[in-house]
């Protein structure tokens, strides 16, 4: 899957001598969904697998002929077409920031531009999805969230894709049984409505459900009537299904009406008849700001059922991740590029480049993107500056600094051990601990510092002024 | 991939003797995507697929087992398990309406179950898409829009369907390649930024771009400053390069900045140089909105591509169809069932449905909903009634009604002979073509009619009476 521009600037780039030129590309964005402080980076996985499996078919090739605009000796070099490049990326489930590259990639021109439009297309999808999954499970403050958008995802893979990465998202499980057998994310669910209207009477579905399911009873009170005959009828199935087992039940769910209203008699309600341990979870167009409504009002809800807000990620559901040549090589030295355009915040970063988080007392202060080989001597002040006003600076006397972007291929190998989805997870959190509250803010959050060294700016300064006069 | 409360229900079914009892139940959805008039079905032919593929692998079911809850019968059978139902659906490409069933399922309780997750993902994700294009296509007031999306949308998967949907919505061309290979939608596309900046100048991109694609120079003249230089450098290389070759330009396309200033600037510099056929391509975050504001300053513009905000429907990510019991058989009886629920929304509308389209003078006036085998006949007047305030009548005095819904599955078997897509986009046009311009506005559009028959209206007030007692 690729754009076919991609593949007309390949033939271009093999036609007149460029297929060998190295290149340098970042991956990168430029607003964090939803007004957000931060975005969580999502997709390497894929991205990883994508790299390694890649090549061009009998069948690609054959169609590619039909167009009649490439030339044989392109269509043949495609034949045994494969990565050979490097990149370097941050881990899976970083924090990261807008207009620093999280990932960047060193190839032959023509390797570089094809993997561009599969790359963007998994790295938006899945940041977009574990961003606002973690904004989601803040806004629930340690109540369970569960991922239930499989249905209104876009498409099947979304659905399953999304699932990880909202699990990325530090969601704790998942409706989506595929996401379970591909991922070992937890799968969960009981019923529908159409399960109580299978039955004569809501009280007939209920207690056969206990019956069958007596550790897993979670029954679902809305489809008539939720606060007369709904959870009357649950308490019904737990007293004479479940107490006679000595079985415990395991919660009733609503997915209509007026949900911190309902929580709260629903609590009052089992509580009196003896199911204080039963919990309540509640779903039906859920995100972070509904969520928030929900427990300022007081809601008596244990776990969240969020689908098509978080799937969709729906006040927000494009990540706008782009990916630009930044460097070429020419007999071994890199030549910084830049793009310029009208929209001032299209202009890109030159150079081959590396970020450096800088930490204070263990909470992160500011990225630093300097130049690939820059050393940052965090045994000494620094001085850092607004690449957008430069008049504001501010030196970090005591700091420790971190590079973040870590070698994932070499010469097309992979040399980087991948981690699985608990470690990512485990990432994910320390990521999060360390990020000052502020950040974190829903509404108008700090805005977190990503600067330029010196050298780095001076080189996008200097670049600005000739190419306008080209 | 389904939710995993579809296996918890078809387990329970099995063990509760209700594996083998019919069911009925309708895809349908709520509201119209950005409040418009109406909406297009497209998923239909994955759909199919899905069905005709069905089956648990040895794997899948080893994978249930080790979850501790699912019965040794129950896994066994589904060792064996295919779709034997009937499936009544409008074709593909139709004009649909909130509240009526685009597709029925009748079949046994556990069949009809395990396939609403995909179906719903499906049909969620390709009717938004479809419907976001064909806004986009009628803003576009017969302009040629081509679909740019892939990088934005959400997975591989959504950029690939997506394009096809959106090719059901009458967009004309695509960028992505793949949804060329596997649907034949004619994928193009020149260069991007990286090819400008791979050369020492502006102007010797375009050149060797020109030389190489003289059938097919369409250059993106926005990397550095669009109306100093880009534009300029462009005709140079029609100049230099086509011209001697007896060649015309193709085009030029800039990707930011103000779009109707720089177009109406572009024009007048193309015409000037002798370049009147010269097509002005734009892009950037385009919808119909953006498009209709361009289009009424009086940009110049021959062809949008557009991205992000038609491959997610960015305003509307969200379909919102659902998947509901209407009815069930019992000895060949069918009881029809209802879902009630506190949001009014949600209340379902039960039995065995057909959709007729009353049309008057080949333009549609409103569906009518009725039940299964009542008879339209529309050789007599008839009088139709808002079902939500039965005081709103009107009598249509001539029309024609014709059934909306057909087979496509009889036991288990496709009894439908799938359109490819060239006549599925022949039918789009010809359902558009049949609607009063009144409800394809897009502000505020004419709230369509879609009725239930007396008999139909009847049967859920009592449901509705009865159920709320039970």
């Amino acid at each position: 899957m690729t754009d076919f521009y991609e593949l007309t600037m390949a033939n271009g780039y093999f036609l007149s001598g460029k297929k060998d030129e190295i290149v340098y590309f970042d991956l990168y964005y430029r607003d964090v969904p939803d007004r957000g402080g931060f975005a969580i980076f999502a997709g390497l996985k894929d991205i990883v697998e994508y790299i390694q499996n890649l090549k061009f078919t009998e069948e690609d090739i054959n169609f590619l002929r039909t167009k009649n605009i490439f030339s044989e000796e392109f269509l043949k070099y495609l034949k045994d077409f494969k990565f050979s490049g490097d990149i370097y990326a941050m881990p899976e489930g970083s924090v990261f920031f807008p207009g620093e590259p999280v990932m960047t990639v060193r190839a032959k021109a023509i390797e570089a531009q094809l993997i561009e439009t599969y790359v963007l297309a998994v790295f938006n999808h899945q940041s977009l999805i574990a961003t606002k999954a973690n904004r989601v499970v803040r806004a629930a403050k340690g109540r369970v969230v569960s991922e239930f958008g499989a249905r209104r995802a876009h498409g099947a893979e979304a659905a399953y894709k999304g699932a990880r990465a909202a699990y990325i998202g530090l969601v704790t499980s998942t409706s989506n049984t595929l996401a379970d057998v591909l991922y070992g994310i937890p799968a969960s669910g009981t019923m529908a409505h159409s399960w109580v209207q299978m039955f004569d009477t809501e009280l007939e579905a209920f207690e056969t459900y206990c019956k069958m399911y007596p550790n897993n009873s979670l029954l679902l009170i809305d489809t008539y009537d939720t606060l007369k005959q709904g959870i009357y009828n649950a308490i019904k199935a737990f007293d004479n299904v479940l107490k006679p087992l000595g079985k415990r039940p395991l919660g009733v769910r609503i997915d209509s009406g007026d949900l911190a209203y309902q929580s709260k008699q629903l609590r009052k309600i089992l509580d009196k008849a003896g199911y204080p341990d039963c919990k309540i979870v509640v779903s039906n167009s859920l995100d972070e700001y509904s969520i928030t409504a929900l427990l300022e009002q007081g809601a008596k809800i244990d776990i969240f059922g969020v689908g098509e807000r978080l799937i969709t990620s729906k006040s927000w559901p494009v990540f706008g991740g782009v990916y630009k040549l930044a460097a070429i090589e020419q007999d071994g030295v890199i030549i910084p590029k830049i793009k310029i355009s009208e929209s001032v915040d299209k202009i890109t970063t030159p150079h081959f480049k590396q970020v450096y988080r800088l930490y204070e007392n263990g909470k992160a202060s500011a990225d630093y993107i300097t130049i690939y080989d820059e050393v940052v001597d965090d045994s000494k002040p620094l001085e850092i500056f607004d690449p957008y006003a430069i008049w504001k600076r501010k030196t970090l006397e005591t700091f420790e600094a971190k590079a973040l972007l870590i070698p994932i291929f070499k010469k097309g190998k992979l040399v980087y051990k991948m981690p699985d989805l608990l470690e990512i997870r485990e990432h994910v959190r320390k990521e999060i601990d360390s990020l000052w509250e502020e950040v974190k803010r829903f509404d108008q959050p700090h805005n977190y510092y990503v600067d330029l060294s010196q050298k780095l700016w001076d080189c996008k300064e200097e670049l600005l002024l000739t190419e306008r006069k080209n």
